[in-house]
């Protein structure tokens, strides 16, 4: 909990919200260190089972904070990046230049439970980019996003080249990054880039966490760690992945109470 | 031929049919042996130049048998596996665990030759990823698909990640394996994990089938082995393994008689 | 400049032109050359910000020339490629078998700026690998396209399977590459082959890279270098570019002007 960010959790599902509202929860440096501490907290957390991210007030994100750019111009950050060095660019992600910025995104993608992220407003930038992080995207038809760095001379770097090749196509990813150009919620969903469109992706996003919160907590953190390795991409990797997952799954506490639940057509209680 | 699975081979195509009709062709361990050896039989099996696999009577395969969840309640399968160890998940994949589920599907993925399953009824689980080692998916639009392993507090794992990947976008992966939802014809085509939806899809498979083994069956396993290499994912490899394949073709006497044929606008005559 | 490719380069945007307009810009072995030659050359010239790659004429590009079909049909080139063996698959690709012509596709992939193809009449076999190569497709919706090879007892060489697999799922793939069926424009656009269908598709490539062409060109040109770096696969890899790429754009002369034009509503002047 601070200035930045808040969360609220109830019945397994972390509700996690941008509350920098009179900037349209533009990403500060106050930010940036509010969404990694907060993702890295939310990784440990015990009875957090699917977590939802949200903005308060008008918008889910606006991007990069203006205050940013000014530095840009003055040439002030770009000193302090040259100092840093090649050093900077491979240390641990929690300091230093673009590395935060990638960890503040990637963080909700290491998170071991589903992320969804419920997006209104604009989420443009650095602020597409964060939802990218997330498993999953619902969005509101007149939703504003962009990849929107080449407007400030830029390239997406929180993470968005890894993330966007596994939802979008190559040629779609070329023209966005390019142009920065402005689209809706109908066309991300048609591209690729929301998972669903809907009048109000906070309270469906919500009721899908609850739902997931609902099922066997050791088989859905499976599934995850399944499916990041799986967008990875190494055939074997993933193959042998699958037989150590299931074979810890099988007989375990959480599986027997799911298969007895079912036939015997009642709740399953399942244990953190 | 037996009372799992039977192949009828008919001018280069192979009619491979589950007909444990009683269970709607669920997955035991017979089956899965019934599978694995059909698979391998034919992967050497001359004259056969492309595979459709369907399914008798209501379905094309209920997924894994209830029996086997009555193991897993009673913890017995979970005890094999952990007397078995690590080595049984890395070991050849014709025998243990979770490796011989794996097996079952990707021998159809391994087969040389283009495989379409035709699909009706349902395939849920180890069913709907056993679809999913075919080249492509003929499904009907009533058709009750699902990544259900979640009911049973599972995930999916006979290669269904590695499958998966190569068909849909990241988040439709995770929503399904996730939430375990069941989906209609339509709904899997526009999601990627249908090629076609038709009245009757056995016999569009088995015609495309027979237009598939009227082409020089030596370009065709070329090119099944260069998509599935290039489902992994190397670049260089890909592009090196399309020089060689190339210039084995070239000349060689099926692509010549190819070559003749259209020339000579008549039907070419292929060896095998 | 010559008689197989025209390039004309004017405001940052290089028109490139096949104009062997007799033979519908098939691919001959001087048809080869020049694409090779007139790419390379690209990538080294100053000034060019963007590529928009067409065809005069009936079409864009047939495909192989059809005086190759007689050489194979005749044993020729194999006895050549035998002789040649593997040395010449692996060696440099300006020269030898298969490889020049996957040069011919993968150079427009790799100039360091956005190439857009304009493709209209027909785009088969390797003219269809020749789009492929370009950053996005703008097609007319009668446009005929095809991966034809199958028809001649090959399979698609140029580069096709590498670059496919980021625009098309696996079965689609697998269908096109068995049947070598055609297909129009509307059905390229829902599979992923074409970005845009469009009735004047060079006149709409030539906006948008004269759109690209006044954007700050570091950019653009690191952003290219990221997506292809993204489609070949590796997340550390991607991350740690994005990293660096970034890094060298904050605060650059570019990328400030970028910033100052903004702020100030001008368009920016950036140097090459």
């Amino acid at each position: 909990m601070n200035d930045r960010v808040q969360v609220e959790i109830k019945d397994g599902v972390a509700d996690v919200r941008l509350v920098r509202v009179d900037k349209m929860n533009a990403l500060d440096d106050a930010m940036f260190g509010a969404l990694i501490e907060t993702g890295e907290r939310l990784k440990g957390e015990a009875g957090v089972r699917a977590v939802v991210l949200s903005g308060e007030g008008r918008a889910f994100c606006a991007g990069l904070d203006m205050g940013n750019f000014g530095q840009m111009a003055s040439g002030e950050r770009r000193q302090r990046d040259a100092n840093a060095g090649e050093a900077l660019l491979t240390r641990d992600r929690t300091e230093g230049g673009s590395n935060r910025a990638q960890h503040a995104v990637m963080v909700w993608h290491e998170i071991p439970v589903p992320v969804i992220a419920a997006v209104h407003g604009v989420a443009f930038g650095g602020g597409f980019q964060l939802a990218l992080g997330a498993d999953m995207r619902f969005v509101t038809p007149d939703v504003r996003l962009a990849v929107l760095e080449i407007k400030w001379g830029l390239i997406p770097d929180m993470a968005g080249m890894v993330l966007m090749r596994t939802l979008v196509r190559d040629d779609v990813a070329r023209e966005l990054t390019y142009t920065g150009r402005i689209f809706d919620g109908a066309e991300a969903l048609a591209m690729g880039l929301a998972t669903r469109v809907c009048a109000d992706p906070r309270a469906e996003a919500l009721a899908l966490a609850a739902e997931i919160a609902a099922k066997n907590p050791d088989a859905i953190r499976a599934g995850k760690r399944l499916l990041n390795l799986a967008a990875e991409g190494d055939q074997h990797a993933v193959l042998l992945a699958e037989s150590r997952e299931q074979g810890a799954l099988i007989g375990s506490p959480n599986q027997v109470e799911a298969i007895m639940a079912n036939m015997q057509k009642r709740t399953p209680a399942f244990a953190d």
